[in-house]
């Protein structure tokens, strides 16, 4: 394959968006924002560590990958501007699978307005796919998860275990309901751009995607605002379908699952109907899972009321993506 | 390992760059710049492709490897600003292996007053490196492949094929005449960062760092530019001591070898005296090597004015990072 060729097949002929001064094509790409702060981000997705074309096509990878990166600007507020990409290719994929990956991600680029300005294309031993995000939110209305404070109500958007839930149908083939539903949330997960934004007028809020789990991104908040999260179990939102699983299975996708990038975040009380009235303008689903109290004497944590009404201490457990390397 | 307590070790605890408004710790990095264009490229860097470790220690590969994304920037006319990192790691890396990488990249960031503001860790197969960097241009002053006119001067910086001569001596093991340079050339090469900032007031430049070879980034500049570039053999600057080697080693190195992250220019002839002036205050070596042309009706080419003053097509053959992809 000839990198020049591959890279004039997948670049854009135009930009959307006007900030775009050189996209694809010299040393570097270059950008103007004199009104906005500008908020940036790396992840990086490795074949057979965080997807495989077992359970993906080539086009969910690509879609799937840039949207984890993006719901990493939704959970800062920031409205998703445009994204340079990294790809390390191996012998074992052949170029229209590669296309396939570049299409998935222009895709989830369309939805939300979003540029290819630039990126790598370079040989491996396994394909991994590193996005850097860019988006744009206004002076100082970057949102932190050290924002939380006693008092607050806890909320997340959407339901969680989802795509943990698609994930486990399509490596245990078998008899679902809304198969077609748990694929979409696993492959193509949402993200709550608009959301997120939408909220700038409020004075203070917290706020985090849940990538890793719900128990891991709440123990951030925790940590970061030095404030103890309280959650109740019967309170986290799940689909509709969500009972067909055992309860072990239920327990465990929707408070570790992570991958379904529906957001976490904190706001004063007061807040908490501004925050329901643009989650229905943007038609959003949003709940109350809990509240934020003052931190014990043994540090920031996370504590679950269960379905008993017993109040425990939440490990994070959420998916780590370092676990192999030796010290 | 603990990716958190590997976090903790290896992030900065302030930095230099006072655009910065959250570094590391949240879902993404936060900037403000609201007087120049912002410039941002991604490379990345794959073990036993672009780096091994029978040639460099991790803390090399970490400088050179930010020194060659760094070097885009130069290429660009910017003044370097910052960089986010995203490693995957494989199970024969250990800790400290990984700590001398970014200890390598923290050595080149604070020459040039870099921070480095966020990142992912991962684990894979095979240890790479995605690298993006951000720097900073007075507006409307990037500087493009584009700009090369017919009657332009063209020039390098330094010497080339110095890092494909260490590379050379290091994998072939013998007496040589300053190997200590030559090695360093290969594994810690400089940048011309100042160099090519300095010439933000000349009215036009066409610039391109030369990481993969001064054929290829000349094609470049030619094709760029619909123009031809026809290049003195003689003139190209190199080493004191390169006549050591080889005519054909010689030849192949400093037209083809690449990643001595030189730049190659062409500014029109009024400002060569520009040139050399800022060349001198910033203590950088330019020589001129030849000269731009219309090019001709076969396209957009490169030409070499060998020793013996016979003019013939120069072939690109500039080292491509992806070759081995199946169609």
């Amino acid at each position: 394959m000839d990198e020049f060729a591959f890279i004039d097949a997948i670049k854009q002929h135009t930009y959307k968006q006007p900030s775009i001064i050189k996209g694809v094509g010299d040393d570097a790409a270059v950008f103007r924002q004199s009104a906005q702060d500008i908020v940036t981000a790396v992840d990086t997705f490795v074949e057979d560590v965080h997807f495989s074309r077992a359970t993906m096509k080539p086009f969910h990878i690509g879609y799937r990958a840039l949207a984890a990166n993006t719901s990493d600007l939704s959970a800062m507020g920031a409205v998703p501007a445009f994204y340079l990409v990294s790809i390390v290719i191996p012998e074992s994929w052949n170029e229209d699978e590669l296309k396939g990956i570049y299409k998935g991600m222009a895709e989830l680029g369309n939805t939300y307005k979003m540029d290819l300005i630039g990126g790598d294309t370079v040989s491996g031993k396994e394909l991994s796919l590193s996005i850097t995000v860019f988006g744009y939110v206004n002076r100082n209305k970057a949102r932190y998860r050290n924002a939380a404070k006693p008092g607050d109500v806890v909320f997340t958007t959407g339901t969680l275990g989802d795509s943990a839930a698609g994930f486990f149908m399509l490596t245990n083939p078998g008899e679902y309901i809304d198969k077609a539903f748990y694929y979409r949330r696993h492959r193509m997960p949402s993200i709550n751009a608009d959301f997120a934004s939408e909220l700038e007028f409020l004075p203070r809020l917290a706020l985090n995607d849940i990538s890793d789990g719900l128990a891991n991104e709440a123990s951030e908040i925790a940590e970061a605002s030095q404030v103890s999260l309280t959650v109740y179990e019967e309170q986290v939102p799940v689909s509709t379908h969500f009972g067909q699983f055992r309860d072990d299975q239920q327990f465990k996708w929707k408070m570790f699952g992570g991958e379904d990038f529906e957001l976490i975040g904190t706001v004063p009380k007061k807040s908490w109907e501004d925050v329901k009235q643009i989650a229905d303008l943007t038609q959003t689903q949003v709940t109350e899972i809990g509240h934020v109290e003052n931190s014990d004497d043994s540090g920031s944590d996370v504590f679950l009321v269960d379905r008993g009404q017993t109040k425990k201490r939440l490990e994070k457990k959420g998916y780590t993506h370092l676990k192999q390397v030796k010290r």
